[in-house]
C-alpha cells in the first residue's frame, strides 16, 4: 500500500483509453444507427483540475467519436489519439511530446487491446468492471465503475498524493 | 437523529445542484456533441409539492444546459442559476431575494465546487454516491444516488417533519 | 401466499402507470428539452402475451409522453388515459368500459398521485424501487424494478396462476 | 464442470438473440416514438475476435431495429435475421448455409421466444438476467447481464478453452 502510494507521487502524465474508461462502455444506438456514449461529470471535473495542476493528459482510443473528442476538448484536453490501431506508437508519440518517462505515466484500460499499453506503463490501472485479463494484471483497481466515476478515482487518489488536490 | 429532525423543522428553502443531484452525473453525448442529462420522474413530483407548499427552490449550477432549465421551468422552478463560477454569489442572491437566513436553507451538493455553499448552510446534505470529500462534510447523506431520488428523499424527509407532505 | 395466489386468479384486466412502473423512472433531457424515457422489452412481451390471452389492458398517466403512446400502441394497447389529473375517473371509464369490477384489476403503481387507485384495486402492487408510501401499502411488491421488468414479473404471476402463460 | 468445457472446446458457431443479450432489454423511446438501443463495446471487441478465429455468427431477432444491424454489420456480422417471429426456421437456414450441426452452437437467448432455439443447441446458454423459464433451462448462465458483458463473457470462455483468445 505505501508502495502504490510512492508510485503515486511520481506520476506526471495520465493516459485514458476511451471506451469502459471514460465511458461506461455502453453505445447508445439510434434507428439511424448513430452511437451516442456516456460520460461522467465527475470524470470531468478531475480531468480539468489535473491540467490546472500541470498534468499532461493523453486518450488513446481505437475508437472514432467526434462527440467524445469535442467533450474531451471542452475539458482541455488536447492530446488525444483516435482510431489507434497500434496504442503504443501513439504512447510513444505522447511521451517524446512531453518528454516523458514510462514510469511517470498512469494508465488506465479496461479491455485487452489496452494490454500493452498497460505493460509498458508506471502505474498501470482500470475500472472495477475491466475484463478479467485487465483486472488480473493491473496494480491498481478502481473501486468505480468505467464511465462511473473509475476516472476520477484515480486522478483524485494521485494529486491527493502530490496534495494538489 | 432528533437534532436532524429539529433542523429539517426549520428549512424555509431548499438550494440544488444539476449534475449529481438532479441528475445522475453522467451526460450522453452524441456524435455531435450534444450532451444529454438523466433526470427522475420522482424528484420532479416532489420538488412541485414543495412548490406548491410555499418552499422557496434555487437551482445553483456551474453548466448551462438549457434543457435542463426547461425541465426545471416546467417543474415551476423559476431562480435558476446557470454558469455560476461562484456558487455564493447565486447564494447570497437568493437569500436577499426571499428575505432567507442561511440557517433556513438546505443545500444539496455531491462535488468539490459545491464544499463553499454546504459550509454555508443550515442543512448540509448530498446523494450517496458523492464524491469523498462531500460525504465527510454533510449531515444529511441520502440512501438514494443523485438522479435515482436523493432530491426525493431530502424534500419527502423536510416536509413530513413539518407535516406538509 | 396462497391468500395472494388465490387473488392472482380473479384478475381480469390490469391497470398501469408509465414512469416508474412502464419506465425506470428516468428522463433522458436533450438540449431541446425533449424527454426520452426508459422502457422494457421483457415487460412488451408479457403485454402483447397478456392481451392475447384475454386481459384487458389500461394505462393511466399523469403524463402526456406521444412516443410511450406510440410505443404502447405496438404492443396492442389502446385504453390509454394520458394527462389524467384525476386517475380514479380514468380507472371508472374503464371500469364501465369493459364492465369491470374493481376486485378483478390489479394495479401498479409507484409514487403518490397512485395511492387513490391502488386503494380501490383488487390487486395493490408496486416495483420494488416504488416510493416510502407506495411500499408501506401495496399487497405485491415486485422483486423487480420500474422498467426493469416489474410489469412482466405481475403480468407472469398472474398468468401463470390462470394456467395461461 | 469439466463437462461444460468439454462442450467449449466443439463449439463452431454461435447464435445471438439482440434485445435482453446483445442489449441490455431496455429501449430508450424518443418523443417521435423513436427506440433507441443499449449496446456494449466489449460484446463488439468479443464478437470480432470470434469472427477472425473462424467462428461463425448468426443473429437470430423477432425485432426489426435498423440501428442494431448497422453497428453488427459494422463488427463483420453478416448472417442477421431479423423480424424472425419463427426463430427455428432461421436457425435451420443457418445450419444449412454453413453446414453446422446443432451441437457444434451455443446459442444465448433471454426470453420465452428463444426457448425453442435453446432446446435445439449444443449449447444452450443466457446472461444473468433472463426471465425465469430460461434461466431454470440454460446449460450456461452467464455471470454478466444482457448488454453489459453476458455475451463476451460466453465468447471468451469458449475461445480460451479452444486457445484461440
Amino acid at each position: 500500500m505505501s508502495n502504490l502510494l510512492d508510485i503515486f507521487t511520481k506520476i506526471k502524465a495520465f493516459v485514458f483509453d476511451v471506451d469502459g474508461v471514460l465511458t461506461d462502455g455502453s453505445v447508445l444506438v439510434t434507428e439511424e444507427g448513430e452511437l451516442l456514449r456516456n460520460m461522467n461529470i465527475k470524470d470531468g471535473y478531475a480531468l480539468k483540475k489535473a491540467i490546472k495542476e500541470g498534468f499532461k493528459i493523453a486518450i488513446i482510443t481505437g475508437g472514432r467519436s467526434q462527440g467524445v473528442v469535442k467533450r474531451l476538448n471542452g475539458l482541455g484536453i488536447t492530446d488525444i489519439y483516435i482510431g489507434a490501431e497500434e496504442k503504443t506508437d501513439a504512447f510513444n508519440d505522447f511521451c517524446n511530446l512531453y518528454n516523458l518517462e514510462p514510469s511517470q505515466i498512469a494508465i488506465m484500460g479496461d479491455d485487452n487491446p489496452d494490454l500493452p499499453l498497460l505493460l509498458k506503463s508506471g502505474l498501470s490501472s482500470c475500472p472495477k468492471d475491466a475484463v478479467p485479463d485487465v483486472l488480473d494484471y493491473c496494480a491498481f483497481i478502481s473501486s468505480q465503475e468505467g464511465g462511473r466515476g473509475a476516472v476520477r478515482d484515480l486522478l483524485e487518489k494521485v494529486l491527493k498524493a502530490q496534495g494538489k488536490w
